[in-house]
């Protein structure tokens, strides 16, 4: 079994374990195994009338950038529930889920993000810790060249077409970009 | 800082870590912080003209009982590749994905499931080393009591009602269990 150390606190030996098939990361110090696993990143689009909530962000990366609200998925959480806690925490917003935008994969990170479509419950938002602004805005005013994340404009560009289309397929990855599975199915 | 101590190696401890809000498992040894994340299972309903492969799982949970192939998510996977290499490694089966079935959301015990719906490419299949017998059921056939999990049903119903419907939306948890999201939402 080869191993590979370095030099990082915690599991920093990588390593095929016994009766296992792939190299993980192993705690020379306590045996600990940590399996690596994709996470699964929670969001949603949410309008306001034909307006759209985005939050500029307080944290790296892409600190100053608009996102919408999305994050982490927690422990024993739902992925609407996840999606959100995820607006009331970035946006102070409370929304209404009306449905599955989209699934997409981002394997390069190893990430999985649901995004749902939403509406603002109660009209009123503010920034939270992790925002530097909160904003409705026009489909026309969107600053599309100041999106943190290219998933940002998939998910916008994705709900415009299904406001256009009444197309309520869950989108995926645009067509090229990653996961293989054609947008739309 | 309240701790929890038990003796299991690696992360042993529950607490809150600096500049956390949740608590945590960390090593006493090397002080590393094991985030739990909710982990995805992809998986795919295969059929081959109007009969569902289903795999009898030859390990536990539930060995002896049928499932779809389906497993964790690895690193760097997209769901559609991870979801044909399950099919592959349960069932020695290639398969071609059609779409996306349904995404389920087991809070409990922190599941993401991502579903496809697919054919097989090939008539060959034959158990992997995880499956005692891999078969077609015609839908009438299928062992609905002998099942492993409720999504193994869940799927199945989905499935079907795809058929019968034509309604391509993605589905969720079924009424009243787990997500709160709709059904066909």
């Amino acid at each position: 079994m080869a191993t590979t150390p370095n030099s990082l606190p915690g599991p920093s030996v990588r390593t095929i374990p016994d009766g296992d098939t792939r190299e993980r990361m192993v705690c020379p110090d306590c045996g600990f195994i940590a399996y690596e696993n994709p996470k699964v990143v929670v969001g949603s689009v949410v309008v306001s009338g034909d307006r759209f909530l985005l939050c500029r962000r307080a944290i790296e990366p892409r600190r100053g950038y608009w996102t919408l609200p999305a994050g982490y998925l927690e422990v024993n959480e739902s992925t609407m529930a996840g999606a959100a806690r995820e607006a009331l925490e970035e946006a102070s917003a409370r929304i209404e889920i009306d449905g599955l935008l989209a699934v997409y994969d981002i394997p390069r990170i190893s990430q999985v993000q649901v995004i749902y479509r939403a509406r603002l419950a109660e009209p009123s938002f503010e920034p939270g810790p992790e925002s530097l602004e909160v904003r409705l805005f026009a489909w026309e005013e969107i600053p599309w060249d100041d999106l943190a994340f290219p998933s940002v404009r998939w998910s916008l560009q994705h709900f415009k077409d299904w406001q256009r289309t009444g197309d309520e397929r869950a989108r995926g990855n645009p067509e090229g970009v990653g996961s293989g599975r054609p947008q739309g199915l």
